[in-house]
């Protein structure tokens, strides 16, 4: 049975008449907006190549852990998806079947973000009109997949026609981008720059750190097993992403720890760490090189975005079959009041750092990440991230944070997703809950309309530009 | 002064208009259902012998820790209230000036779950029209008293009267089970069945664990103070359990903390804790049986309740004088993400398991359940639980829980009550609550109310029976 | 560019007609009772002296760090505001200038409380009708600097205006109370009680902890280098804060730890203390010594409040350059169920005794806080503190804690402030937010609107005044 599907114009607004009447209007000041997507994960090489998708799975459920972890969790098997294995097997399951698997349980996503977006991208970029179920799958699967070989659906079709004015990927420190490169060269217009992500020649219980050394040294050739070589490398890799339109650096550390070791002691840490390092040995030299990346925004002007506090593939029999980012990344506890106070104590109070600070644990919103940033002059609160990109998720992140940080210490959305079909959805969810959140406080007389309909262009577009220097 | 009262038929349903009439909807859909209640603390005794109740202050004020712990906090000595001292003394008290002090304090209540449960009673179960306070409880207590000498106030009418169709009790693993053999061998229909709880011989803290393991062994002609004979005592218990009716377990631990020990490892352990165990023995212990107890969930197919995170008997004096379960258990900060992870390394990907997981810690509801259960196959998640089984706490676990883990990774409401007499108002909030959820969501465009429908019946009815395999 | 400055006589409630109603009659109940402040940080000797505030920076700025935090993490300099330097350097900051830069930034404080409680003082104190921004700034200047130099704006005549009927202040142990003895002396009405505050007596780490025993010999005649000496002494000054209009102790300890000593594990541990003490040992310390003044308030009556969880002074550039209280204490993780447990397993039955418990950490709130203060006699909640002092912090406080404490363990509002003329604001605020919630509690069906009447004047005003004994 299939039945109509059309995005409501008042979805997610309050359905109180008064704030919803705020909301549409303040709405209309931010919808068609650019969208400025300033941290994400899209595949260089999609605008680089500019290829057609191959299929609607392909394109939609594999890149995407939060539409397959949901599947999963409730008995779909991975390899019947065709998410494929480290070890190529299992690789032949037929997309239209995984499809349809998605299809026949497509109500799990209910009262989900991931529902919000796919249908978003179902309405206004297919054109679909019916409801995805079991027996709308195979007609959903022909109208996406015939798109899909069109001019019109391929990669930089989409990026001018969802209005991006840029987009940053996310490149490991070794990345030679020559898909930037290629971008750069290209007579294309679209703005694609890369994000400068160290982790892998940070940590060293990345399962490649000693391997992503040698190829740091060759890159560079500086001898990159010894501490000075190694950070005048990482200050030339940071200075050549900056060249190809880098703005910001990104880390995603286990812990927001941090700490500010003598050149001695961390020479000698570095040495150690290159061996075989104990678990506090690698905490350490992560939360000391924290500091060095700070220290270097300093000289190179990068922005410092720090992403703590996911344990990484907790599922080890999925890691063992299926590698990296399954959906297995489950958030923990994050402390940042002490973690981050090596770096605060030396360059907390400098007006030209900025570090943008990012949590899965909301807990810390309104205990720990408020009150830093509403005091120090170098931090700034990231979105609502991952898990929390939703829409009860980003009202959580405005009612904690907002009364003891103001709006002005927040930095506008970021959509943080592979999926790029997606991105507009994302974003329009976040134009709409901020909406939703501005016009509570217009209708409860703690901020006048005029006041934020500012807010809301700012929130939706301006913050994201200067935090980001974009 | 006695004023009228009444319960409101939109009770609990938001005020705003348009969100209220989909919830009064959605309610009529689920108001009159079954109520299967699939974890709780009532006495078999009183199904199996349907003896009336003795008079209101033993049925409604004794049984009830929410009730007088409450009246403790303000000062009322628990004598007075006649809650029963572990050495007998001070039993004298008269339960109808016990009420009449119940009844001088019951403005306590207001804005509690109790107010709600107790008014409901007062006035579906015993039709009483005005509210209690100081000068109506004599007309309370004479009103209660005689209906509770006649037959239609007897348990097993009162357990028809509120369309119950199933009930589980939990009974420790030594439990023979008569009552429930009792209930089984009658000619009345009502299902009561019961649920494998082995705290008692699985945690070596428990004051009774030695003595414990004795009457296992007793029981099962097995030698329980040796580790493998010990393991299939455990396993012929829950296979009596299951006989008897029993369709899952219930673990509670001090925290979720779990752990592979090998059996050799474990036997030695097992030896230890029998002696006089360290603190982290013990812990170790309950970890690793916690494990097994999966393990022999897979076999037998029992379904696994955790429910971690109570300080018990926080008050030490209380506890000298009255015994367990006086309203002193505390919750405290809860860690699942490192605790489970033996647990799930080992069978978290076996779609033949069901674990389902309870908290007292909120914080981790957005953290850390909702990922999980979000994620792996065998975890679910139980109810809003115990002190957070009230609107605002139901409302905050779909809040924080739905967008990540979707409703179909939730099993439904538990009221889990000692209380029986409040457990149709239990589950007229659950309901309630969960339609004021869902009409928000349809009001914002986020669902279609069909779905709503659907959903409503399933969180009412369908997802407990199923998760229990009742 | 100017526009209206106005206080809408519905700011605050909800927007939903039906509660805003009934929000509206609660708050007509409550909006002109007098202002009991149970707990704050005014000079004492605004009201023992009785002179003309100076100009409007000094009065509104510098004692208001949630003005001046926010300022500081946007890159505003605390040099230019005119904040006092440790050295007396950079002493001569122009204070219109000062306002002017305050006003060029007031934007940021869209959303927060400040804005809220400023723009009151702007139209309620002031008369000022038009908003603050960098146009208005020199306009808002002169007129508040004009009534500031007139006999209406000195500080007895403001506390009369604001209809204050009781505020106590806080003073350290060693402190004469000269201020407090003048206001006794005087013809004036006014009633200015003091708070007893040994943080400095007590807690070994204070900076000045070892010349406060000093001086705390010289008061007492007593040797308070000796332990049981340093008792005495404490007990004699808390009887002198007693005759001088005291009713509560205070105690602003980093964690909520208690301990049971012996009296000779606490002397052998005083002397200790007193030399190098070690963390743990002043953390022991303290925890003992918090214990010795609940027993003290078993003897003398007065109530004490525990505000623990704070980090003081984290930002430690700015510690050696500006001291204390400049917006940069933080939040911290803070537990209680263990913590607390030595002094409850002692006194927490007593219910002679009164302990107020403060938090920062809002996790706490339903895990912890509610579920001890619903049991013990002896515990009371005191209102959302400092960043949680906010529309959002008093609605989750309330929303977390009653359903599991009530309202009566809860104790009215404290302003906590050391800005006098946001008084009459943030008790406002709090009136408001209150009638806010229970207007959501009439209008759900869960209250009647008699009983939340007769609640909201409990908690603007009787529950303090029983609480603090005043």
């Amino acid at each position: 049975m299939a039945s109509t599907l059309t995005m409501h114009p008042d979805r997610l607004f309050s359905s109180n008449k008064i704030e919803r009447d705020i909301a549409r209007n303040l709405y209309q000041h931010v919808e068609k907006l650019p969208i400025v997507s300033p941290h994400g994960h899209t595949d260089p090489a999609w605008f680089a190549e500019n290829k057609n998708f191959s299929n609607p799975t392909e394109l939609l459920i594999h890149p995407d852990h939060y539409v397959f972890r949901m599947l999963y969790s409730q008995g779909v098997d991975l390899d019947q998806l065709g998410i494929p294995r480290k070890d190529g097997s299992h690789a032949n399951a037929d997309p239209e079947k995984a499809w349809q698997i998605f299809a026949d349980h497509y109500h799990l996503f209910q009262g989900t973000p991931s529902r919000i977006w796919l249908d978003y991208v179902f309405v206004n970029t297919f054109n679909i009109t019916e409801k995805l179920n079991s027996s709308t799958a195979s007609h959903y699967y022909q109208v996406i997949n015939d798109a899909l070989q069109t001019e019109a659906f391929k990669p930089r079709s989409l990026f001018d026609r969802y209005n991006i004015e840029v987009i940053a990927t996310t490149e490991c420190a070794t990345d030679n981008l020559k898909h930037h490169q290629k971008i750069k060269n290209s007579d294309w217009s679209g703005k694609v720059i890369t994000a400068f992500r160290p982790d892998a020649v940070v940590d060293p219980e990345h399962e490649k750190f000693n391997a992503k050394l040698v190829q740091l040294s060759e890159l560079t050739n500086l001898d990159c097993q010894e501490y000075s070589q190694y950070l005048d490398a990482l200050r030339q890799r940071r200075l050549f992403f900056k060249e190809m339109g880098a703005t910001s650096t990104d880390h995603g550390h286990p812990t927001a720890a941090t700490a500010n070791l003598s050149d001695e002691q961390a020479s000698v840490l570095f040495q150690k760490v290159q061996d075989t390092p104990t678990a506090s040995d690698a905490e350490l030299f992560r939360a000391h090189m924290l500091v060095k990346m700070a220290e270097m925004s300093l000289d190179d002007g990068l922005v410092m975005q720090i992403h703590p506090g996911s344990h990484r593939n907790h599922n080890q029999q999925l890691f063992a079959h299926y590698g990296r980012d399954k959906g297995a990344d489950i958030p923990a506890n994050t402390e940042y009041v002490n973690a981050l106070k090596p770096l605060l104590s030396k360059f907390g109070n400098n007006t030209d750092l900025s570090i943008i600070l990012f949590t899965l644990d909301e807990t810390v919103y309104s205990r720990e990440l408020a009150p830093l940033a509403g005091h120090y002059p170098s931090l700034k609160l990231g979105p609502a991230w991952w898990f929390h990109d939703s829409p009860e998720g980003m009202m959580r992140f405005r009612r904690s944070v907002t009364e003891t940080a103001g709006f002005y210490n927040t930095v506008g959305f970021n959509d943080d997703t592979r999926a790029f079909l997606s991105i507009p959805a994302r974003h329009d969810v976040a134009r709409r809950m901020d909406c939703t959140y501005l016009a509570e406080l217009v209708a409860r007389h703690m901020l006048d309309e005029s006041e934020a309909v500012t807010l809301a262009k700012d929130l939706a577009y301006n913050l994201a530009k200067e935090a980001y220097k974009l």
